[in-house]
């Protein structure tokens, strides 16, 4: 979950977002993009490829912030054509309802979530795209895989901060946890 | 809800049908299809318009039995098609958990959902559709409602069985309830 | 949604949150308190009473803020227990899935909730109360109505900020939405 | 999936429901019976322990058939009782919408579920049971498990038809799929 272009927008400097980030819970989205055949069915998830600053590699899902003012769809919308450009043809969901929320905690061990910077309560969607992704900004890429792989250990460790437990989450909502 | 092609199928002979509606509770699916904005916001719904055998105009759901050995997908994509035409382009959603189940009771009163015909149980959902609608078989019309109307009254007035309730738990579901 | 104890808890004084309010989303549950019967059927929902500094009666969902490391578990305890008395006796849900999220925006018209002080999401629950419920602090009274009840006119009218609408959802959600 | 009480109700002899079988979709309930915390966390499923005739012994959910004019509702509370026994105190949800469905194929590998007399779809709920459990007919026991030891391999092999990824979807749907 990074911080990117929002700050630029003139809302909240970054030393505000830092103050507020130890009091309150901060609101954030995180998005499962999904490849679907044409019954509906996901026939994988795609996960962006990072290196952090410790030059750590680990998949993550789409995620950021809710900006003042934003409407939770258009969080969505903007955080997928920030991570998977502007070509993706994301398919927001009709209904607001999130099919879980993700609790990250800055302590370990609270809830299955954590994030050492913040309290950040997150409204998870499965969101399928149709178009091409080309990952932007901090993402070195985008891999599809299918549901067996998302759910193998092999992927789940290199994800961090809980959501590879949100992805099984999502799989589980789609009927496709192995 | 009509029985169409389903018996021409060969799994049951209409008589073997008429059979078993009065035993047990007969599967189906509702649909309603729906066009989104941009950023998924449900803008319209659409009704189909039916002639009754006693000359009464109604309007209703996409709607038809589950199949023996039929998936559940597969029966929205028929039932789709068949209502709607091979070109409707319906996104049928990730999920196999439906908004909500209908319970059609052969005596009216038990449930919102009444069915003389027959005890039907009926997993709902809404389902985008992108392309031209071309009604087919005993629908007359395809007619495309705001959510204002499709509330209405008089729309309401107009669906029989309570699938205008059905429709309005829809509408609730998108978060377009008025 | 009013500000109670939260802000005397030490974590955000009232003029820190006065601060951030104007700047970001604030993280908010809401409550509609159910009664059901031996099969979880839905027979009354209960609304709050309130008096607000014009003088005006309103009546009003249980709500209030989600504090700075607080689970949203806890938040919705918290606020039953505020709202309703230590003896309710509140199954809050085993799932952490609302059944709808209500965006009350500072500006009316953008989305069907408005919040005059602050752009507020909220994760809207339904929650079955078995005990004694005791409205406490600055509410006057809990009244339970039928669904019906519930769903007219002339509760809605009371309604303030789109919760009228948030409650219509509850009981489609529900099954109960007349 | 046991057929117990229902063929003696009257409305369908044995050797009817044998017929139908093999023609229809048939309707389930499948109930994953929980014990939560006063937060409402889910800490513990409840399996039952069965005998098959060929002496293997398997988990299973509390699970039926939704007999001609009855309610989903009456059908859960009814199969509750049948497997928990009289004073298991279930909270039926208050909402008619299931987590999610299993299409038990009769055939398997269509789904992941499979019952080789019958292709069942089956409505899903996590039902919270207060009382004592005492397992009657069929059932030799019902053991409590933690959501880590439900997920393990060694209970995971023990379930038949799929339903071991259901219970695993269940605990998706609970926020506790470890």
């Amino acid at each position: 979950m990074t911080e990117m272009t929002e700050t630029a927008s003139g809302w909240l400097a970054p030393e505000e977002l830092e103050s507020v980030r130890g009091r309150m819970p901060i609101l954030y989205v995180d998005v499962v993009p999904v490849r679907v055949d044409d019954k509906g069915v996901v026939t994988h998830v795609g996960l962006l490829l990072r290196i952090g600053s410790d030059g750590v590699v680990s998949r993550a899902l789409v995620s950021g912030r809710v900006l003042y003012r934003e409407r939770v769809r258009d969080a969505l919308m903007r955080h997928l054509e920030k991570d998977l450009g502007p070509v993706a043809l994301p398919q927001v969901p009709v209904t607001p309802q999130p099919f879980t929320i993700a609790e990250y905690f800055p302590a370990p061990g609270v809830t299955p979530y954590h994030d050492s910077r913040q309290h950040a309560v997150s409204l998870a969607y499965v969101v399928p795209v149709a178009g091409d992704c080309r990952p932007r900004q901090d993402a070195l890429d985008l891999i599809w895989f299918t549901p067996e792989e998302a759910a193998s250990p092999m992927v789940q460790q290199e994800m961090i901060g809980g959501q590879g437990v949100l992805l099984k989450q999502a799989l589980a909502h789609v009927g496709r946890l192995p």
